[in-house]
């Protein structure tokens, strides 16, 4: 039964590229090293019952979530892919056709984004079906921008549409995800974009200092950030930040504040940019998004940490121009 | 709870080797690019209830496991490990010290064989616990000893105690783990062994053509490397191959060849040797195992296949000479 899996995954998959030269079919897969200075790792599991349910998303969704859920880490570090491998766990007596159905849209996502799966494992789940995708990637620089690259005096920014995901979560929970007022929400919970170009980006502007992806939740990358930068953080983001939540937030009942900072699988991206740092960030970024520029949020700004503190504090200018001092929240997939 | 665990875990690994530039926790792991021909590349899992009982082996020895599992994959094809990640699904209300004697486990095993884990994922499994690790390894050939590297005349050879994890795993799910004849079964079966100067020995001697590990089975490996390379094969071991399985097989009552060739679980070395191509190979394996020479087995040989055959075929020398044939089967993790 395995090894005819094997065949018919690789089938699906197609011809590799040359820079693979031992793909799926033996114990290890053999790949042409590189030319490039530094290799960027990652790995990301979709887990049915924990990450989605069948009946929200199709399978070939689920295999192009997968992919798309790793690349974004690798593109908001500056990566290019290099290639993937999967191991699954499959519950007995599982259809057969929504395994290859899963692998199609895997497959396809990893023609669109040129990183094929080169090998894998396959084994009995206990639980619900799982996935996980470890991604190789290639890095041309020597700076890596880490979590704990924030300075005082930084700009925050958001690339994307916070909330959106949590909100077609939530409707799909809800039984509103018909609901044609949804259908975005839906879709960028069910089918996650992710940014290529912000890998050039980042390898091209040294102004960009830090990136995370939200997967997690806007409150936890934020805090992240912060945690491991040794800094606070200072949020005033533009009235309008979450105007794309207003219907789908009324629809749900949900505060939509809430719904952006904990709502996690967003992958938005979270950067920092450093004033007096030569370079054109923004300006290109905004020539990448235009027709939707309400898409880069300005959020605020670093500030030096109390001494004292051992945590971050973390502020958003509220009514009146008040501070409010927020709470680290977010999705934790451990609960 | 995800962050507690990841600083938990960040010490346990301890100080990571300069060719990280970033481990674990960041969103992707960064490595120095290795000065290497190829890359190789690998996943494999243990899965709670599929590969181990918490019953029959300490956390400590799982985390090892998994590591030694993968890193036997590397081994066989001539690489050199260069770091890991490990991705976890965790039961709800699992107990903590648990996946720390784990990580423990793993990180011992990571030092050994010079193997870093350098990121990973944490996740809720809905089922039991399951850790899959992903094995990236340097390769300095341009040669690659596949599955498929086999040609009608090279000679078949098994490095390992056949059968071993067999009467291990079969004494553990029948009471009998206590018994000392079973000491060294279920070791073999719990705290599997690996061979890092193997991997020399492939870069070495372009003599070992083709290999792979018995994980499956001996039987399917023998099938699967005959498949893939189109040929047929005739074994004829000596006499006393199945010698350290007497004891063991009469406690349990089982026949020695069925555990030898069904087994699983061995990671013992099936090899290809090719006369003609000058070198060193068996008398290099002979060095290293002096000391215990029974562990090198010459299997037999490889045949051309059957004009028309769609299959292997697989015989043995039985009584009187006789040919037998034998059955492909061997463990499906999937069944």
């Amino acid at each position: 039964m395995e090894s005819d899996w094997i065949k018919k995954f690789s089938g699906i998959l197609g011809p590799m590229p040359p820079r693979v030269l031992r793909g799926i079919g033996d114990d290890v897969a053999c790949l042409v090293s590189p030319a490039t200075d530094n290799l960027l790792w990652t790995t990301d599991s979709q887990r049915e019952g924990v990450h989605f349910r069948w009946d929200w998303m199709t399978p070939r969704e689920v295999g192009s979530r997968l992919l798309v859920v790793n690349l974004s880490d690798v593109y908001v570090k500056g990566g290019t892919p290099v290639s993937a491998l999967v191991a699954l766990g499959i519950p007995k007596n599982f259809p057969e056709e929504r395994i290859f159905s899963f692998y199609e849209g895997l497959a396809d996502a990893c023609r669109r984004f040129d990183c094929p799966v080169v090998g894998g494992d396959i084994s009995r789940a206990t639980g619900g079906f799982d996935a996980v995708l470890s991604l190789l990637a290639r890095s041309p620089a020597g700076r890596f921008p880490g979590r704990d690259g924030l300075l005082p005096g930084d700009m925050l920014y958001l690339l994307g549409r916070p909330g959106l995901a949590k909100a077609g979560y939530s409707a799909l929970l809800s039984g509103l995800s018909d609901h044609q007022a949804m259908a975005e929400s839906v879709s960028a919970f069910c089918r996650p974009r992710t940014y290529p170009w912000f890998s050039e980006l980042v390898n091209a502007e040294d102004q960009v200092v830090a990136t995370m992806d939200t997967s997690d939740g806007l409150g936890q990358a934020i805090f992240a950030m912060a945690d491991q930068s040794g800094v606070s953080v200072r949020l005033d983001p533009p009235e309008n930040w979450l105007d794309h939540l207003q219907r789908p937030s009324s629809l749900l009942g949900q505060d939509p504040f809430g719904m952006a900072w904990d709502g996690g699988e967003d992958y938005d991206i979270l950067f920092a940019v450093r004033p007096g740092v030569g370079g054109d960030a923004i300006s290109r970024i905004q020539e990448q998004i235009r027709g939707e520029p309400e898409k880069l949020i300005p959020l605020g700004e670093v500030v030096v940490r109390h001494a004292g503190d051992q945590t971050p504090s973390v502020t958003m200018t509220g009514k009146n121009r008040r501070q409010v001092r927020l709470e680290r929240t977010g999705f934790d997939h451990t609960r």
